[in-house]
C-alpha cells in the first residue's frame, strides 16, 4: 500500500472549528468538524480535536500525518499562542502549540490568525500563486488581513502584523469593540455594513426593502439581495462601504505596494454590488504613481474551504 | 601604500547634491557637493557628478571606488529610475543608474528614494542596528518613509512602497502637491506645519510671538522656537501636527508592526516639544495589542549626513 504524507488543516471559528486532512497540492482528502463554543477550558477543546485527528489516523493507515497547521483569531505565530481573542470563549493566553504537541508528540504544530492563513492559501493553493507583493482582505464578522512582502508573510516584530481592519478611517467615527473608534471594521466588515443600514434607514427617508425587514435581524446579506434586487438605499450603503473601504486599501497601497489586493468573506458575496464602486474609489484614491496598476479583485480560494487550506499551506510551505 | 575600499554616498536634493565618500564602517572621509537646480538638463549633470568623482578618485590613489549609491526624490531602486520628481528640474524618466553607469563604466550604480535610503542608513550606520522590523519617517519639506520588514527593505511590486505621506488623513482635507486631498503630509510636513500656522492665527485670536513674523516668512522653525518659549498657540499647532502624525503612524504599526519608529527631518529639530505629544497620541490610537510595545525615537543619524551614509549604505550592503 502507498501511503500519502497529508498534513492536517485546522480551522479554529468561535462556533465550529473545521479539520481538513489536506496534501501537499491542496486537495482536501477528508474533513471533519468539532464544536468549539461548548468547550469552557481550552485545554480539554483541545484534546477533543487530538483525539479525533488520532482517531481518523488510526483508521487511515494510507495516511501519513507530517504537520498540523492552525488558523485561529488572535493566533501569533511566533509565540504559538492565541492571545486575548474576543470572538472566543477562552480568556487571555492560550498555548495551542504547547498544549497539541502534548496531546500529539512529535508532530510539528504552526499557528497563525485566520487571515495570514487565508493569504498563505491564496498564495499555495488559490489566484496568488506567483506574487510575491499581495494582501488578503477578509471581510466577514470583522475585517481581517493578511500582507505579502517580498514572498513572505509579514508577521513584524511581535507577530501582529497585519491589522488592516483596525487601521482607523475616522477618529470620532463609530465604535470599535477594540476599544477605539472608527476603525475600518466598524464600516466594511457585515456588522459595520449592518450599523451603515440602521444609519440610512434612519436618515434617509425613502423607500426601501430593507424596511420590510426587523431592524435587529437585518443581515449584510439583506442588504445585498435588496441592492441586487436595485434598492437604492441599500445601494447606497454599498456604494459608501466601497469608498471607505477604497481609501484605506489605497493607504495600504502606500505602506507596501501590492501587485494585487484580494477580497474575500461574507460581504465579497455581495459580487460586482460591491466590486463595481469598490474599483472606483479604489482607483480615485490611489496616490498617482500606483494608478491603474494595482490589481483588485475576488480571492480565487472556495469560501468554506479557504481557511482549512490556508492553515495546510502555513505547515506544507513554512515547515 | 595600503588601499582602502570605498563607496560613493549621493543625496540628490532639489537645490543642492551632496556626494561623501564613506568607508565599509560609515566613516565618511570626504565630502563633495555639486548644484543641482543649475543644470537644465539630467545628462549634463549627471556628466558633472561624475567629473567630480573621477577627479577626486585620480588625486586619491589611496581610495579605491567600490560602487555608488543614490537617494533621491522618486528614485526606483528596481528600475534605476528617477521617475516623476516634483521637486526636481528633469521631467518625467531619468534613467540614473543607466547613465552614470556610461559616464563611469565597471562602477556598480544603485538608486532608490532618499526616505529609503535614510532607512538603511539608520539600520547600519544608526540607532536601527539589529533590527528587522522598523520603519523611518522624515519630516522635512514632504513627509517621506522607509518600511524595513524581516530584515530587508519594503519596496513593493514596483519599487515605490513606504509611501507613508501620502497615506490619507482626510478625504475631504487640504490640498495635496499629490493631486487629492488630507495627505498626511499636508499637515505633518514643514510647509504643513506652516498651513497649521496660517490657520490657528485665522481662528485663534490670541496673542502669539508667531503675530511678529510677516505671514508669508513664517517657518517650521520659528513655530518650534515660539513653542520652545511657551508660546501657547504654537504649542497648540504642535498638538494638532502630534495628533495627526500619531494618529497615522498607529495606522503604519497595524500594517507592519515595527518595533521602533525614528523620526528624521527638519520638524524633528524641536525634540520634545514634537515627542512629548506625539507619544501621547500615538500610544491613545494605538490597537490594544500593540500598546507600549513599539518605541518611537529620533533618528540616530547626524541629520545632515543621514542622506550620504543612507546612499553609502545602500551599496555598502545591498550589493
Amino acid at each position: 500500500m502507498s501511503i500519502t504524507n497529508v498534513v492536517c488543516g485546522i480551522d479554529i471559528g468561535g462556533t465550529n472549528t473545521s479539520i481538513g486532512i489536506v496534501d501537499r497540492d491542496g486537495s482536501i482528502l477528508d474533513r471533519m468538524r468539532v464544536g468549539t463554543r461548548q468547550f469552557d477550558h481550552a485545554e480539554a477543546y483541545f484534546k477533543q480535536v487530538a483525539d479525533v485527528i488520532q482517531l481518523f489516523f488510526k483508521s487511515h493507515s494510507e495516511y501519513k500525518l507530517c504537520g498540523i497547521g492552525i488558523g485561529a483569531p488572535n493566533g501569533n505565530f511566533y509565540t504559538g499562542n492565541i492571545e486575548f481573542a474576543p470572538n472566543l470563549k477562552w480568556q487571555g493566553v492560550i498555548k495551542v502549540t504547547e498544549i497539541m504537541q502534548n496531546f500529539l508528540p512529535g508532530i510539528p504544530v504552526v499557528l497563525t490568525n485566520d487571515a495570514n492563513a487565508a493569504a498563505l492559501g491564496e498564495k499555495y493553493y488559490g489566484s496568488a500563486s506567483g506574487k510575491k507583493d499581495f494582501i488578503l482582505i477578509t471581510l466577514g464578522t470583522g475585517v481581517g488581513s493578511g500582507i505579502v512582502v517580498n514572498d513572505q508573510l509579514v508577521y513584524g516584530h511581535d507577530g501582529f502584523a497585519g491589522e488592516i481592519g483596525h487601521t482607523i478611517y475616522d477618529p470620532e467615527g463609530r465604535q470599535c469593540g477594540c476599544g477605539r473608534r472608527g476603525c475600518l471594521e466598524t464600516y466594511a466588515s457585515a456588522s459595520g455594513m449592518v450599523r451603515s443600514a440602521y444609519e440610512f434607514l434612519e436618515k434617509d427617508k425613502r423607500d426601501s426593502l430593507l424596511r420590510d425587514i426587523k431592524k435587529e435581524e437585518i443581515t449584510a446579506a439583506h442588504i445585498g439581495d435588496a441592492a441586487a434586487k436595485g434598492d437604492e438605499l441599500a445601494l447606497n450603503i454599498f456604494d459608501y462601504t466601497a469608498k471607505i473601504l477604497g481609501i484605506k486599501l489605497a493607504d495600504a497601497v502606500a505602506h507596501t505596494s501590492p501587485s494585487t489586493i484580494y477580497i474575500f468573506g461574507g460581504v465579497a458575496n455581495a459580487g460586482d454590488i460591491l466590486m463595481k464602486p469598490l474599483k472606483r474609489y479604489f482607483n480615485e484614491y490611489l496616490l498617482t504613481i500606483f494608478k491603474d496598476k494595482i490589481g483588485l479583485e475576488f480571492s480565487g480560494l472556495p469560501q468554506n474551504d479557504a481557511a482549512v487550506l490556508g492553515s495546510a499551506a502555513l505547515v506544507n510551505h513554512t515547515l
